[in-house]
């Protein structure tokens, strides 16, 4: 199982045009060949950050030019599982063809079922989307339910969603079977569609699944040997960018949750990743692998998370 | 295999909101239900008409309030796969629940392979997207070298694009393996997202294929028993809403085709669904069925193709 982050694909300080982000899929499949090459069976989950984030900015701009109706966030979200999809097909079908491997990429889109009862509903804290005056906030805080925050910063009021923890994965025992075959399987874009589960129906809602732990999730429901999550830094440091900076190579479930509690991984970032890693190894998984993708061509690379 | 349009979803006449489209969707899916009460393996082809045509709105606004980057169609039409399957697995779930049926629904991110060398690329004709004034679509023209034609009713000047004939379909043997094990399979939305191929190599095209000939060709492919082109009137019509309207209920390739060349039926309506069915069964399927989702209950519904 391989997590890598939406930023992957769209790059800040990029314009974000087509042929920029076909050029940075291709840049990440590459460096996912060492993987494909030692024959490995491959589930890919990524993020999608940026994109819905771009996608949610799109239906406000609709809705405010033409009228056409801004949906909500796990509609968007399924909007850019099928894009986004599509350019890791189109990025592994170069890698393949390049290095002469006759491997099928398949995308499904997956809904990952979150608890009704999650406490992070209670208390929304990721802002998400376009800026809006205060009047507006409120106005369609009456309209749709929706919950609106002061930006600390003064651009506007922002909505806010949950990110709860998730539970199932619809259709993993497909995503299975079609990695035990030998294909590459894109599944839990974005972290997932985001539903809560009532005898049995499935219901959208607006909220954030973290891509890490979605990822994790499928890791363990597949019985995944290793997992690899992605990031823009080739290992784990203790005192990162601080005096006494020192890179993780192998450390245990117990070690990570240590340094966790000390504080040394910044939390929406290093410590996200940290905490799925200790996951996947916590529900019977071999390994976790923090690394940055370009590192995958070396031997025991990045740091390992283990027992 | 069962082809419906984006239109099912997203109607005119109503604003397109959330729930309307959920309302729809289930509505639709509660049609096919007498489908999978015989036990049929199904597979789902969804026009994205309506769908693609707002997103391309909201790429363009975005573009317009936000500099996001608009992206081409094959991106926007990726983005529809997504959003749709969403839909189509929320609605089928909610059937499945109510008459108890226990399958899965999986839906596939679905490249479609046109030739470069369609002559339908030198002369596109298919308008698509937002209406522009003169200067900015030739300044777009020049910029991306998409092609504009002036609007006949005056609305300003829209994006051509070519609608080329359906080779292949990616993955069409996985497919075939989930539907042939009984999951309801959701693939070739909007008529597939449209690529060329070069030594193996898939790019994406600015096109629309169109969404029956691409389920005709999936229907082919995996080898289905029967093709439901689904449609707003229970049955093909001679002289449709003319006098000496006349139902048809059984028909020949021979008889289909001499009714086309009678020019019988629509373009851009009912002729390319009558073209489908044929193609279908020209190719060794048993029958292809033109009717209204509503009709599906009923034995022998529709106008049914055969050889």
């Amino acid at each position: 199982m391989v997590a890598f982050g939406g930023n992957a694909l769209l790059r800040s300080g990029q314009k974000g045009t087509y042929q920029e982000q076909l050029a940075n899929v291709e840049q990440t499949c590459e460096q996912l060949y060492p993987l494909l090459k030692r024959g490995y069976n491959i589930v890919i989950g990524h993020g999608n950050g940026p994109q819905v984030g771009n996608v949610m900015l799109q239906h406000e701009a609709g809705r405010k030019l033409f009228n056409v109706q801004a949906m909500p966030m796990d509609f968007c979200g399924a909007e850019t599982q099928g894009s986004i999809a599509y350019l890791i097909e189109q990025g592994m079908n170069r890698v393949m063809v390049r290095h002469g491997i006759e491997r099928r990429v398949v995308s499904l889109v997956t809904q990952v079922v979150v608890g009704a009862d999650d406490p992070m509903f209670a208390n929304p804290t990721k802002p998400v989307g376009p800026y809006y005056p205060k009047e507006e906030a409120e106005r369609l805080h009456a309209e749709t339910g929706a919950i609106y925050r002061e930006d600390p910063k003064g651009n506007g009021w922002r909505k806010v969603v949950a990110s709860p923890k998730p539970l199932k994965i619809n259709n993993i025992d497909i995503v299975k079977q079609l990695a035990d075959a030998g294909n590459v399987v894109v599944t839990v874009g974005g972290g997932g569609i985001p539903v809560v589960e009532k005898d049995g129906l499935l219901s959208g809602v607006e909220a954030v699944i973290d891509k890490d732990l979605a990822s994790a999730l499928c890791a363990t429901l597949i019985g995944a040997d290793e997992f690899y999550i992605l990031t823009d830094v080739p290992k784990v440091y203790l005192n990162f960018r601080k005096p006494g900076e020192r890179a993780l190579d192998v450390i245990t479930v117990a070690e990570a949750k240590q340094y966790l509690a000390e504080g040394h991984f910044t939390e929406g970032s290093m410590a996200p990743k940290v905490r799925a890693g200790i996951l996947f190894v916590e529900n019977g998984g071999k390994e976790s692998v923090i690394t940055e993708a370009g590192q995958l061509s070396g031997e025991g690379c990045g740091t390992r998370i283990i027992r």
